[in-house]
């Protein structure tokens, strides 16, 4: 459809949303150069603006297309843009977190990406030297491409549960994968749908009929030339999903497929081919580092996936007006709905969890690597043979990187929604940008651990902590000494803690999970309920450890050296702030847990939510557009007409929708059966 | 990609969905019969077979491709099935009730619903007769199709703030149609985009430079032959959504566009067209009738709308399983899902909350209809003089369907994502038929009124109460007797109010809304605090009001003669779990209000949360199946794998991925550009 020459004259009414944003720029000294640095370090600042020219101009990046297009052109279009990453990360001798970040600002799944953080780390951690010639090299030239195939349609967290089998076959010395039932087909793994020729398989291993459990194995299942799937091997995409929709999640079966002995990732547990003997692996403190890593990366990861939504929606927020102040003659001009006291208690809150989840997240992922040097070879992954105290420890972060991974992602996912609505009607539409980040982000709370599964470790690790001090012989870490800590205190009455002292409210919330702990052991070890009948409570428990780590984490890092030179005094001054705003917010919503653990009293907590909080809001609304400001997402990655940095939101909502939106080529035309309104169109008329 | 042979023999283990859901149907005595009949009359269940016979059986709404067409695909088939709707309704001689129940069943927005909904019913409530002459019948025919533009580009809920002007032009005695700016551009319009030839327009009504405020005036605005936009007219589709994909929301902007004076609808307000004098409009009774109307249906339509992903996830729960019971011998089969108390925790209140809301709207629209008739000449939107008592009716219920759409339509919005996760892996994929249908529902949350801007009339309304009650002249309403009450009642300590007795549970929400108000008038009237300043506190007073409305509507019900006749003992007392469930749900989450108003004291919020609710679930768990089959929503709306009434769960999951998904059609084929993987696939060579 053409436009009307008339259109083009039309301009937003004014103030427009470009002058908006600058009023609410000069309208805060917030240094968002500084707190960009504090958050991701000028070393990281520089990789993103590099990348970003390399990629922003490369035409198979170009992202106009992204919200209209169907899946089977959106695979296609990332499977063109995985290669072109392969091709620059090669051709910029990129490093490990340079490829990373660049599929970040992509901003869309691509298939290579688990073939570059799962296949081939997986070769490398879990093969022997021997794998790593025949596997490893290949891989890295992407000459094979490999996906890391764990779930199956009837089994996901459960690993013991899975059907799969791998059969020592003495005679011809190699196993022999088979699928025995239709739950046991391998399900949602990523990369396997349409582009994987290789698979790493988990399948219980079987000697002589008996079981010694998953280990993994790997397969080819596509030819390297014509990409049909191999004998035996029935591969396909499992179909479209909320969002994810340019990976290609597979599923697979094999029927009696016969792979060497050399195929079994063999550095851990191993079959003897000669005698058929199994061999043991070694300690499971491996297991602890990586997945450690991993979650702990989740959790900083996201703080930022939080912030997208948080800078979308602020942002669009002081540009959108409605309604004039009631208190005010009718006549003034309608009010920014960032000044609406509903809309900064639904956003502030985010851009304060996402502060939270940051800073909590960077603080496990360096105790993680000081713990990992601590290790004999430095190494987590290494044989760790009875170092019993950095044992300890590794128990200590991987319960904990399980409590937060669980807290972080269900923050940021739910954020995520708050912000799309606090955006109104047009954060419905794709071009918010926030609608197709949370189909895409959504996920992450249910896999690497289910959530609500992962709770039940931190509160089993928790229980075996508290049993420890009341034992008299705790381990050596934070838990434990809180935990002894207030098995020494309690009883005492309440702890008349005062939230207007920092130090306090972390206090409080130590207090308050260290209650909930003893209170569930006693349920469990004196009351003896069953395990099963305790989830509820170790949910609450987790949940309530985890804030409590976050907490510590962001009051720690304020108190730091290390930040007190970073930031100037006001920069600090307003992160003060959003530590406070979190920690009321949490006290807010779990306020039953306070009082009942005598840490709060009721009348502290109703001045917390009706003097307290309203202040803090009212003190933060000045720097909301600095402080979202300095999470430095470029408008590429963001893909939002609501969150322009420039702020002209209508003029680009208006393009997207009258330019790209190829709905508006076609026009029902009268008669035929796909169109047909208005007169003779055929109504009364059957069409089958 | 062919099918292998050996593929097809494969079944899921033991034991498989069908026998764990017979099993589970068989382990209650629950009649879901009766309660069906009671959630929807025998007449409403003989509506819903009658539709589905005709609707299922036609090829025109085959719905298999539906999750994985483009939005083109997906609009030109809406429209097709928007015809057939229009053939059946004709040929079968359909009511409202029938059509509006038919297009529920076909599951997707189609382009005629709003053009049945809004644009008819308008011109029939809004125009003369000569109005009605002129489009009315021409609508009704389909002769033009129309849609109800009013929402603009950069305004939404303030209909003050609208920008498009219709300026009377006396020479010409007409209307002169204007979009002044960019902003005024009308934005959001179902039905806009590509199928109306009409629209009636909200534009400023401006005579001799005097703006009269927002009118609706009738304009046609594409050829009724070639469907071409009208000379001045520029209209298209706004672009891709979360959800509601198959609808075409539009735009429209005005280039001093012409209409007759005749296109003004005049029942209310006119321009006299020889002096251009305007004549002002009846009372607001009709705008509280039909908007009234519109919300208590909403917020009947909630309880249906959570049911659907309760009855999806409480299904699919019973057929899942994950981990052996960890206080048993390792060995036994896994647990159902649905076995697990946190699962309960979260499905459970999901279906309590569906049948409160149900039964709360119910209620609504029983006492509308019973007010409208109070009326002079029986009908709502008759101009209503000085009738004050009416008036009063109508202003509380005016009010209490503002808080309670809020109230419901959130809970259902929000818990549609609980439900969808509570599947875990699988509720990521469309084929759960739980995230398409949360895309298309939540909006909700945000039109007819936004539900945070809708709280604001509610504490306004209440506080106004309030206010007559401390005067001592109080309204004759339920609101108002209230907080009389209250008033006499308040200062004397705390209530004492006892859970186990139900009486009291309605008693205790109804002192929590009463403090709340009075403390929120305290702030405004006696602390002078600005009412933008009081936002949060008047959005958490209109959900405590609200949520006191539900339960006091839940009991109400299940204590009526009605009820009792139409459920025997054994439903009526596992609804009355459910009437338990929802009120502990609610104190928990606001515990914090019950304690201030000192309606209950922190130990018996904690019995509560530890011992009653844990309880509760138990005794729901065996009937939870039985009681989602008693809502009798069909397959074939669910349109859900793991939904399925016969529990064939990953049958057909992987039907539908291995047999109806088109990205399996799709193999990437070595060196071209869309594909390449493996050696020689161009990894290397640059492609632009």
């Amino acid at each position: 459809m053409d436009r009307p020459s008339w259109v083009g004259a039309l301009q937003p009414t004014e103030p427009c949303g470009s002058a908006l944003l600058a009023r609410e720029r000069q309208g805060s000294t917030l240094n968002t150069d500084e707190v960009a640095n504090y958050i991701y370090t000028e070393q990281g600042l520089q990789r993103q603006g590099r990348l970003l020219r390399i990629l922003e101009n490369d035409a198979v990046f170009d992202k106009t297309q992204n919200y209209f297009e169907d899946r089977v052109e959106r695979y296609k279009r990332s499977l063109r843009r995985a290669k072109r990453l392969a091709q620059l990360n090669k051709a910029h001798h990129w490093d490990e977190e340079d490829l990373l970040a660049a599929i970040e600002l992509v901003g869309e799944p691509t298939s290579f990406t688990l073939h570059w953080t799962m296949f081939i780390p997986t070769i490398r951690q879990q093969g022997t030297l021997e794998q790593h010639d025949l596997f490893l090299k290949k891989a890295e030239n992407l000459d094979i491409i490999g996906c890391y195939a764990q779930t199956e349609l009837g089994h996901g967290s459960n690993v013991r549960g899975l059907e799969t089998t791998a059969t020592w076959s003495p005679v011809d010395r190699a196993f022999i994968l088979n699928s025995p039932a239709l739950t046991a087909s391998k399900w949602w793994i990523g990369t396997l749908g349409r582009t994987a020729n290789h698979a790493i398989v988990m399948a219980q291993l079987i000697i002589d009929g008996k079981n010694h459990g998953p280990h993994p194995f790997i397969c080819q299942i596509r030819d390297l030339i014509t990409h049909e799937p191999l004998e035996g091997v029935y591969v396909g995409d499992v179909g479209p999903k909320m969002g994810y929709n340019t990976m290609d999640n597979g599923f697979l079966l094999f029927k009696k497929v016969k792979i060497p002995h050399v195929n079994m990732l063999a550095r851990f547990a191993r079959v003897d081919p000669q005698s058929g003997r199994y061999v043991k692996p070694a300690s499971p403190a491996l297991v602890y580092g990586t997945l450690t890593m991993l979650r702990s990366s989740i959790v900083l990861d996201a703080g930022r996936a939080l912030a997208r939504g948080a800078t979308i929606a602020t942002r669009y927020c002081a540009i959108r007006r409605q309604f004039s102040d009631r208190d005010q003659p009718i006549q003034t001009e309608e009010l920014q709905v960032l000044d609406y006291p509903m809309v900064q208690n639904r956003l502030f809150p985010l851009i304060a969890t996402a502060f939270a989840m940051h800073i909590t997240g960077t603080a496990m992922m360096a105790l993680y690597k000081r713990a990992s040097e601590s290790l004999p070879g430095g190494n987590a992954s290494s044989d760790d043979d009875g170092h019993s105290q950095s044992r300890q420890l590794f128990a200590e972060l991987h319960a904990t990187s399980c409590g937060l991974k669980a807290l972080a992602t269900t923050a940021a996912a739910e954020g995520l929604e708050v912000a799309r609505r606090a955006c109104g009607g047009h954060g419905y539409s794709s071009f918010s940008g926030i609608g197709p980040w949370y189909a895409d982000y959504v996920p992450t709370t249910t896999w690497e651990g289910d959530n609500f599964m992962l709770t039940l470790q931190v509160a089993k690790y928790s229980l075996g902590v508290a049993r420890d001090a009341l034992g008299g012989k705790p381990p050596h870490n934070a838990t434990s000494s809180n935990l002894s800590r207030f098995h020494a205190l309690r009883g005492r009455g309440c702890r008349r803690y005062d939230l207007s002292r920092d130090e306090h409210v972390v206090e409080a919330f130590a207090w308050r999970a260290a209650d909930m702990t003893f209170k569930t052991l006693r349920r469990r070890d004196e009351d003896g309920a069953s395990w099963k009948s305790l989830q509820v409570d170790c949910w609450r428990l987790s949940t309530a450890h985890s804030q409590y780590l976050a907490v510590k984490a962001f009051y720690d890092d304020l108190t730091s050296a290390k930040t007190r030179q970073a930031l100037n005094a006001e920069s600090r001054e307003i992160l003060w702030k959003l530590f406070r705003l979190y920690s009321l917010v949490v006290i807010e919503m779990a306020a039953h847990e306070f009082y009942t653990s005598s840490a709060l009293k009721v009348g502290q907590v109703e001045e917390a939510i009706h003097t307290t909080k309203p202040r803090l809001l009212a003190e933060l609304r000045p720097h909301a557009v600095r402080l979202v400001d300095a999470w430095r997402l470029p408008d590429w990655l963001l893909d939002s007409s609501l969150g322009r940095y420039d702020g002209r939101v209508y003029e680009d909502l208006f393009f997207r929708a009258t330019q790209l939106n190829p709905l508006n080529r076609f026009t029902p035309s009268l008669g035929k059966e796909d169109a047909g309104v208005g007169p003779n169109s055929g109504i009364g008329k059957s069409r089958l």
